[in-house]
């Protein structure tokens, strides 16, 4: 993490700008180190217990697994909750770039515990966005030191990826109060044991509001209400129906939660009438890069948990010498797998803090122009972060389960939670088919192709600087065929937009898996370019141009497949007949 | 099923054989028809349940889920179990063929409940194989009856994918009779409800034998001592210690045990001492086609679950028309999940059947040569479709959840138990490396290619027929360069075999996953070659063609790439030092 941090800074300018370059690499280091210990010493131990007991729901109560409520307190009190909040509501205002190391401890220690954290982080930047002086006033403090928490209330029986058809209610009393009332589901932490309120961001539509999307608003509809003088007052007209039972994540209440059966749930708007999902959007973003980094989490435990268990599993004889019984990971296949992960995380992670580090550079930025340019690139990266990073963490959990053999299957080893917990992970916050739309129409088709050179541009910088570098040339070539390719099959896409619609829509997510295995190849290469930048040692170094090579060779050659789909999606798919 | 049983029929030349002759349409339809009814009546009713409730561990005893007593009787009294056991010890005798189908819908309905199944039928064959004729008859009628049930103990802590550290001991007492001594792991149905005794069969090492492979013996050890009139007498000294809590298959006990605790477990040797590891292999060899076999059986439920969902769910607009809401399946990128699934599952049990009408042909083979081919033939198919099937099976079960979206992170919905469940499918019987390392090596390199060169020819003999077809020439021509690909990345290994020992040990699952897409896609050409031969409506005919087509521009792409890894497979491998 340091290595790679250290690495953004530079790459992207980063510690170039006067009001982010107090974040030096001490104080980065120091920041991991405290981080890594809370994540070690606290959330880490009660990851297993935590998955095994669940959350307990009675009468509409929820309680959270042994030792959450402690957790909580100490995560709050060592300022991990504020750490990229604004100082002004309480925060430490530190930057992104940052965070997203400190939030991927978060997330390999204990997925379930903290989901609560990225919720509140996209919670309070709605609130900054669009809330008033005295709402901020209100909420924003009260959140941002942990005592009160976030729920977003999107999801309906009807309304899942598509929000469209909501139905629930939010009559106007004036005052910017509404009377809300509706079913919603899906609610993370929406109900739970570890703050004394719970702020639930709900989206409604008013009795007069135009149908679909436009016609949405946000509400915040507090579990308790808030009395002029800010305490808490009685509780509002809100019930959490059940929690789910679900394949992972069982220490994170998923809830039910019925809004104004006694018709008298009160919520306040916040910005304007029809701003609803818009506002969400803001929310969005934060989400899908958080989820991203779940995968990245996800993809490190069970590189970690696969490398130690394979370290020291005796079983079988060594591959040049039959007599020699070694351990697991004397096996090539194995060494293949662990490879395969360590390679898959260390590009994503790297690719995780290029968008971190942008996102902070265009938020300290003065020149338009280049706002525009870093906003364009982090649009673009996102969508395919999101679905690419959660897609290869799931599959690399189930590596790790393979490397345990047996002993994988069996839930006292820990592994096949990573498995279950990660599943939700491609699903939640827009599903990789969703990511991928967003990505080809919006991202690149929409702007033909700029933004997408733009990053061309650099992948291909990168390959040349390497071409001279006998270790690298092979990573460089396969980068630039691979960006060639990927350009005219774009240029195409571009050119007969009409006669190949279907193709487009079918071919999304094969298109967005070929950037995200280019990305993290070019991210690899950038990484084994890159290491004269700090004083590693030598085999530290051997290692990353190692996995760029290993990457190469085992993913990299994926990408002219998944290209050779883009540009054939389509077929066979408008003949079949799917009711016979 | 129907379709594809009288394709290979046909295509294997099984119909012509004057043996097998006798099962025809009609039968094989009257057969598929009753097992179907079973599998969805009674099996599948009891999946969810089973899941649910799980296997209960009391003072050693075993107890299975509420239902499974009353299936296992049926199951037994319909025939089912004996279906192809041999008639003289009470089975039905009908070809391998015919049982692959059958067995799928068994591991479709109910994968927990039927693991039994595949035991039975290879342990009979290995009785049938080794054992001296009082032991045939004191055991075989009854295992072929359902009466008693069959357990294999192989694993022990030390000892899993490696048999060789084994070191249960079997001491001998004379007259065929062993005490055994030691401890097993994850014997599957090892104690349970449904059978008056359950007869292990227990790999262990007299005290003077070899250490290694060599010196490992097998062992039939009952539950309850069998008397000379073949009625049940005391308890043998064997103990269920646990069962494991594991990922999936909680219907399915697997039980740690121990034996001769007292020094009482008393065994009887079967065939001679030495000979245990190339017994077990005639149950693997069973067990491997079984479990690939769950591979497609869970491909094919995530299919049917994830079409009936899809097609039932109302969920955003369509593509062309923003204004018409559509269910899931009117999405492109759903559509394509859904072929994705359907093609593979088609191709992969066209494959299944190949295999075992093979195997039914080689049995009844009296020219030793065509025997030798076709043996030759099954076993360089096994592993691939062994490792090949259950992967994509398992990966099947993971798309199905997300064409549920966050319905199928619920377990009430049933698909993330299909996840759960299929998650051991790739480790147990031999994990997708061991298949990868048995296929390139004892059943590529040992035979210098010559199995796999016939293959090939089949391969191109079907694509040069389709070349003049307007639909089927882009499958047809994908399969002749991936073929071509293919035998020349062989022939380098073969040419220069001791300089990449480590390329090999590093690209046989790269290369067994390249044959897998390969054969798979070569089925799927082969189904839509042969669509004259039966009188299918034109619907499914075009829908066959438009599954191949699919196929090629989806999946059959990614040969090339993968024979690309194969050939740099050892590359960044022997530079990584894992150590830092």
């Amino acid at each position: 993490m340091e290595f790679l941090l250290n690495h953004s800074r530079h790459h992207t300018g980063w510690c170039n700008r006067p009001d982010l370059a107090d974040l030096d690499p001490e104080l980065i280091k120091a920041v991991l180190e405290e981080a890594g210990k809370f994540a070690t010493g606290e959330l880490a131990a009660l990851n297993q217990s935590g998955d095994r007991e669940g959350c307990h729901w009675q009468d509409g109560k929820v309680t959270t697994p042994r030792g959450w409520h402690a957790a909580y307190q100490q995560f709050c009190e060592g300022g991990w909750l504020s750490l990229a909040l604004p100082e002004r509501i309480g925060g430490q205002g530190l930057p992104k770039l940052l965070a997203m190391a400190v939030n991927e401890m978060w997330l390999s220690a204990n997925m379930a515990f903290v989901m609560f954290h990225a919720l509140s982080q996209g919670g309070c930047e709605i609130l900054l966005h669009a809330a008033n002086a005295a709402q901020q006033a209100r909420y924003l403090p009260a959140l941002a030191s942990g005592q009160w928490s976030l729920a977003m209330a999107l999801t309906e029986p009807n309304a899942g990826s598509d929000l469209a058809p909501t139905t629930t209610k939010a009559f106007p009393l004036g005052d910017g109060l509404y009377r809300i009332k509706g079913q919603k589901l899906f609610i993370t932490y929406g109900e739970h044991d570890l703050t004394e309120n719970i702020l639930h961001l709900v989206l409604a539509r008013t009795p007069d509001a135009a149908p679909g999307s436009r016609g949405m608003s946000l509400y915040i509809v507090p579990k308790y209400r808030i009395k002029p003088d800010g305490t808490l007052g009685d509780e509002n007209d809100l019930r959490c129906m059940s929690i789910e039972h679900k394949l992972g994540l069982h220490g994170s209440p998923t809830c039910s939660i019925s809004y104004g059966d006694q018709d008298n749930c009160i919520g306040e708007l916040i910005g304007n009438e029809g701003q609803g999902l818009s506002l969400m959007f803001i929310l969005m973003n934060e989400a899908r890069l958080s989820t991203g980094l779940q995968g990245v989490a996800t993809g490190e435990m069970a590189y970690q948990r696969a490398l130690s268990y394979a370290s020291e599993r005796m079983q079988g004889n060594h591959w040049q010498d039959n007599k020699r019984r070694v351990a697991l990971i004397e096996h090539p296949d194995v060494a293949r797998m662990l490879l395969s992960m360590r390679s898959r995380v260390l590009g994503l992670r790297s690719l995780a803090y290029l968008i971190s580090a942008r996102i902070d550079l265009a938020n300290h930025c003065t020149d338009q122009n280049e706002q525009h340019t870093l906003l364009a690139n982090v649009a673009l990266l996102t969508p395919i972060f999101k679905a690419f990073a959660t897609e290869q963490g799931h599959e690399m959990s189930s590596t790790a389960i393979q490397i345990f053999g047996g002993m994988g299957f069996i839930e006292e080893t820990g592994v096949a939670q990573l498995m279950r917990d990660s599943r939700v992970t491609t699903i939640y916050e827009g599903t990789t088919g969703i990511q991928a739309k967003d990505l080809l129409f919006r991202k690149i088709l929409s702007d033909r192709g700029m933004a997408l050179r733009q990053l061309l541009d650099e992948v291909n910088a990168c390959a040349d600087r390497l071409l001279s570098s006998t270790a690298l040339r092979f990573p460089a070539q396969q980068l630039m065929a691979c960006s060639e390719q990927l350009q005219q099959v774009i240029d195409e896409l571009l050119t007969d937009e009409n006669a190949v619609q279907l193709r487009c829509y079918a071919g999304a997510v094969p298109l967005l898996d070929a950037l995200g295995y280019l990305l993290t190849g070019w991210q690899l290469a950038e990484l084994a370019s890159s290491l004269q930048l700090a004083e590693y040692e030598t085999t530290y170094q051997q290692n990353i141009v190692a996995l760029a090579q290993f990457y190469t060779a085992h993913h990299l050659v994926k990408v002219p497949a998944l290209l050779q789909t883009v540009a054939t999606a389509e077929t066979g798919l408008a003949d079949y007949r799917f009711n016979t």
